[in-house]
């Protein structure tokens, strides 16, 4: 084995987006998505960096995905902005119509913005942080692919279906959480698999519904939710709105579109917008202090907020760059050299 | 001990409008209270039906409750409508700006309803039932005290901080779930400690943060939220939206402002409000099945919708009337005779 690759956040930015434009995507939609590929490896949040590239990269060699992607912004209702993803990735239609959607819930007070026939990978963390960045509350859902069985039940149903949350702060940057409604989150149970390691207990169960700590089983088997009967309730929720909601597929539905090319996931988002400034009017300083009390109760004690380890990856980041394991490394160089001979054509 | 007095639910309903119209409550806020409390009783939620009522009187007899509240409703922003409850109690304040905010949601698709000032005692599922009735989708948090200790800490910040969802269906009952982001109920605490029962582990910790199964070293540490820290971020969460965001009171505060008084929280509640119909136009009906096929999924495999048990509870009670225990049903009498004292005066 030999040691870590350290790239500068730059240099790595630069990789991702020769390499995304390397498989055709054209530049405005190759920047979105490294950028938010970027913002993960950044983050240290590693199933969501450099290493879903290779599964962007599959996801486009596949010819599912729309390399020309032009993503639309309509109205559906005054305070509902609607974005049609074209097939494309969803950072690219989410960049797109995040203007619209700000601009209506600072007029309104709070805004929907649906996202339809994306395919998604992200993180939803990057996706509500910059809402945060501008002033705003908001929440984001998605569906993925059905490999989480609810609870009391024995086969795959609902997806990892992660549920995002974001609090601006003005003094810090914005509280933040963001997390899979299954126990674990189908990224780790991959990697663990790459990594010849068992899982802990109570997060899968093999395809009869007996438990399982086994990685490969648990693929072929399905995912628990957190919980129990409460995070499966959340699961069914993040169905429901970031999919019959807005129009689009269940996880089930977009696990057959697929159609078992082991693609990243194609279906819907709904991200729900606040603005607190418009809730509070000349008492949202009083009250973002008052944020700032509940803050301060939880870091008094020596509990930590759910974004401070990812603040703290990135202070690390920007200032060191990124450390890539070598197989990885491996694996990015050679997409790079592919991109090289495909521009060269 | 005698046998259970059974009730028709209409001469429940009568007695627990005498009892409250008999501490003092004007007619519209004490059948606002017993239209809620009633929906708990023949649902078989005990702990928040005719249980309740107890606790309402008293927190009324504490002179906290303004008897003779008038909730005020207006308009923050287009799309959010403020309740101002004047310090009755919250079910009376939704009723009355249920309708405007009913409206909001169907003419822009997506609306916030958020009560401030307001005693809370209820469970949240017949609120957001009565939204999916008329064909939205909702979500409803409210704060409470501050019990429950963040994950990774030891001592109390959040409340029990219920988190509710309903999901409209045209052929059957809406989808609901209501929940606390605690691992279990302040009142089975105290209930388990009268019982000289031990709790489940993983439920609380003793005052030097140590996870304890002893009730009373629980009530004097802290409860521990559900789904470790994925549920005390969810219970940061309603904090934030159901406190800060509008201009109301932290389970921190709201304990605080009860003086030691073991009244029902004041604080503030946060409805969203999401018109499907206004998302999806004309495609509503196909996207209603679509969620019909999630359910189908669930139920298909023998798995439980979290609504199941308290509609069937329902059939019985609208059926065969409610049973109270002749302990309970005692102390009602009790409130009753005082009630019509009153009224002689």
């Amino acid at each position: 084995m030999g040691n870590d690759v350290t790239l500068s956040l730059d240099d790595a930015g630069a990789l991702c987006r020769r390499v995304l434009a390397g498989v055709g995507l054209s530049a405005a939609h190759a920047d979105a998505v490294a950028e938010v590929i970027m913002a993960a490896e950044r983050d240290e949040c590693r199933s969501h960096g450099l290493y879903r590239l290779l599964g962007c990269v599959h996801t486009v060699r596949s010819g599912k995905v729309n390399l020309d992607a032009r993503p639309t912004v309509t109205k559906s209702a005054p305070a509902i902005v609607t974005v049609d993803a074209d097939f494309g990735f969803s950072s690219f239609a989410l960049k797109t119509g995040l203007p619209l959607a700000m601009r209506t819930a600072r007029r309104l007070g709070i805004a929907a913005l649906a996202i339809n026939r994306c395919f998604h990978f992200s993180a939803l963390w990057p996706e509500v942080e910059e809402l945060a960045e501008h002033g705003f509350a908001a929440i984001a859902l998605t569906p993925s692919h059905s490999w989480v069985a609810p609870a009391g039940g024995s086969r795959p149903v609902f997806g990892t279906n992660p549920f995002a949350f974001a609090w601006p702060r003005r003094q810090q940057p914005p509280f933040i959480f963001d997390f899979a409604t299954s126990a674990t989150a189908r990224g780790d149970i991959e990697l663990m698999l790459r990594a010849g390691q068992a899982l802990p207990p109570g997060v899968a169960i093999d395809a009869q519904g007996n438990p399982t700590t086994d990685p490969a089983e648990a693929l072929r088997g399905a995912m628990l939710t957190f919980g129990g009967h409460k995070g499966s309730a959340l699961a069914a929720m993040v169905e429901l709105l970031a999919g019959p909601l807005i129009g689009d597929m269940l996880s089930l539905e977009s696990l057959a579109f697929a159609e078992g090319t082991q693609t990243v996931p194609c279906h819907g988002e709904l991200l729900v917008i606040l603005d607190p400034s418009r809730f509070l009017g000349d008492r949202l300083g009083e009250n973002l202090d008052r944020a700032e009390r509940l803050f301060d109760a939880i870091t008094e004690q020596g509990a930590r907020l759910p974004s401070e380890r990812r603040y703290n990856a990135r202070s690390r980041s920007i200032d060191n760059g990124i450390k890539i394991p070598p197989p990885l490394y491996e694996e990015l160089m050679k997409l790079e050299a592919a991109a090289d001979v495909a521009e060269n054509v």
